[in-house]
């Protein structure tokens, strides 16, 4: 007997209508192949993963049956506590004098952002973010249907009965900011001190919490660091627990992302929810790949801990700069500035970029009536160069002319001759 | 400046209400103390975990620099092709032929429910599980806001029309079964064949998904094996592709819970839709992780895959036995077998309890009037002996005289006189 194959759409849920196919990562796994250069990624350079740390790690992990009998049993929900000890550590070296009550271990930073929205949003409830932002976080985000409304901490938010008022006419209320002002993705630009404090101001008038998308923050190549959202924050309230600021961190793009960790850290109550939330979604971060961090980091990071404990400087000083960090930095300063100069040497005029000061991105606006993703066609097709369409990282169906270029992966080499060949190729359109 | 210590709670979500402290997970932790014999784990005994095979996989997953550059790099939402093709193959040897393209791997089964709950239920909408059922997809599917309804597949499920006629009364509109056939979490029994027939009629009438947990389908210690709700289905309807049963399956009893590895089995365009969930909630499982689950598998299940491959029989043959699952029968059938005689030696008139033929746990009922979460206190301080009180698996509040007891981790003289002592208690209670 055979059924008819069933439409599976009218079982779904609401919510599931707002998940949207990812068409960039689709697209990111036909742009990997082999002869194209590729700055579509945004992946860390795996020519520097702490290999031999892990594979030491990983070893001792299971070396004893005591330890293997703890590695691979189950654990609890929060996480590893001298891991948070670890984190809470690095986290008061850059001003946030915290507890491992104040951390909570998330499967990377966007199991974080997906925990923060079931947490914070209801259907219709409005979140603020800026125009692009990380494409993951509007995913994460979706799932509970909120409505978007834009920030600009650079150029000037709106007021906060602005806010509140559109959200008010849409039958919503302003629930969220959401902001990575580190080395942006996908724009590679960073937040001032000033905008840092209007953004904190704004959140303040509105009433909301702030999620701080810590992503690349570790990685400046150069001028002077930015305290992070959170650390300005407790400087205005007195307390980890009185900031409204929620900071989700990662050791993604510093050390490895294949081990899945990262961290939310927040005040108490905050982290309380999330370990409830982490419990309903997977009971655990593996424990193996906890105790394997720590031992990473502890043997990368050149006990940076020991150092940091008491004093709360608010910004990096060169003694709490890592080894294995440092070494990142010095890595993708490069690329970027290969990047840059390429640009600047090819690109046709009409063309703008940003310059980014760490992280792993350039943003550049084409003229207006070129479309990227229609150029991403024939790049692939003609020059076998890839990139991200900046369309993707806007809610509004705006960006159109706009493209994300990563430079982590590609050789140096590589990134002169794709940015040669992409500008040739913008020319034409423009011509 | 000091503010004052802030109010989260008006800012969480609508669903946040419906996420319970888990108060049992919380008294977990104060039960794994030593000294106590423990019932209340239900937890695999680390003395069967793969240690060497763990050790040897991740080593080989570091051994060289293009490997470790793939194991410590962020990977697909989908999870390892060769892991999803020997899955896929396991399905097979269970009666169900499927592709990898019909498999997502999770972290653990916990994350596969999760996924299903955020795919299928909208807030309102009828949840159908027995009472009790597994606390953890309570939990899971408790952040959807969906009201319950019981299902009885053994002593007999009402009417379809009698769910749906309850649902419509109260606003609502049956989407999900959700059952553990076997073993199940709390109670320890299995559903007949003729129990599944009638479920996946019942299923079939009111066209919803089942949602089949199977994390402990593969300890079974004596018995004929039945097949899964899957297989079934697949049978009446001819392909994986046409089946409503959605299966989520898991190495964590079996092999080690400290990898969360787990799959979901369905239908493609299911299985299409979990990706995207699994993008936006935590992008992909640690690659390195799944590489070593690969290798675990395949160097404790004796080439299973390759003789499973082509004939799909529908109950498990003395050939498709691992080597593993094998010696982990063996081991908690012995430890059944002591808490089971325990019980018939020791526990007083008036208390009744299941005769599980595989999985972790008995269900004891206790005389009416016996509260099992008060004994639980005295249990603790004057026997030394703790357990999981039965009424944390009722959505409605009932079941207070119910228990769930773990036979998993205590050695088999400690079994004994756990039960004795807590018998002892039991008879005083009730005298």
């Amino acid at each position: 007997m055979t059924v008819p194959l069933p439409d599976w759409e009218p079982h779904y849920a609401r919510r599931a209508s707002r998940m949207r196919a990812s068409e960039i990562r689709e697209l990111l796994k036909l742009l990997e192949q082999p002869g194209i250069i590729s700055f579509a990624g945004g992946i860390p350079d795996p020519a520097l993963f702490p290999v031999a740390a892990a594979r030491e790690a990983y070893a001792a992990a299971l070396s004893s049956p005591e330890r293997a009998g703890a590695a691979l049993q189950y654990s609890v929900s929060e996480g590893n506590l001298a891991l948070r000890e670890w984190i809470a550590g690095s986290m008061a070296s850059l001003g946030v004098a915290c507890t491992p009550d104040n951390i909570v271990i998330t499967n990377g930073s966007q199991q974080g952002i997906e925990f923060l929205g079931k947490l914070l949003l209801s259907p219709g409830d409005t979140a603020l973010a800026t125009a692009p932002t990380y494409l993951g976080a509007l995913q994460a985000f979706s799932a509970c249907e909120p409505r978007y409304d834009e920030l600009r901490p650079e150029d000037g938010n709106r007021t906060a009965p602005s806010y509140r008022d559109a959200a008010q006419a849409a039958g919503s209320e302003v629930k969220l900011a959401y902001v990575v002002p580190d080395f942006a993705n996908p724009t590679g630009e960073t937040l001032t001190l000033a905008a840092r404090q209007r953004l904190l101001d704004l959140a303040r008038e509105l009433d909301i919490p702030v999620i701080e998308d810590a992503a690349y923050a570790a990685l400046r190549f150069e001028g002077e660091s930015v305290p992070p959202l959170q650390a300005l924050d407790i400087r205005h309230t007195g307390s980890i627990d009185r900031s409204r600021v929620i900071y989700c961190g990662t050791f993604s793009k510093t050390l490895t992302p294949g081990l899945r960790t990262g961290w939310v850290c927040a005040a108490a109550p905050v982290v309380r929810r999330l370990v409830l939330i982490k419990q309903a979604a997977d009971l655990n971060a593996p424990a193996i790949n906890q105790m394997v961090m720590l031992e990473i980091a502890r043997s990368v990071y050149e006990s940076q801990v020991a150092r940091a404990r008491g004093h709360y400087a608010l910004s990096a000083t060169p003694s709490s700069v890592f080894a294995q960090v440092a070494r990142a930095r010095g890595h993708y300063r490069a690329k970027r500035d290969a990047m840059l100069a390429a640009l600047a040497n090819y690109m046709p005029e009409g063309c703008t970029w940003t310059t980014p000061e760490g992280g792993l991105f350039v943003w550049v606006t084409l003229p207006d009536g070129i479309d990227a993703a229609a150029l991403l066609q024939r790049a692939v097709a003609e020059a076998k160069v890839a990139f991200v369409p900046g369309g993707a990282f806007f809610t509004g169906g705006t960006g159109a002319n706009t493209m994300r270029l990563s430079y982590s992966l590609p050789g140096i080499d590589s990134i002169g001759e794709g940015i040669r060949r992409l500008a040739a190729l913008i020319g034409e359109q423009k011509g």
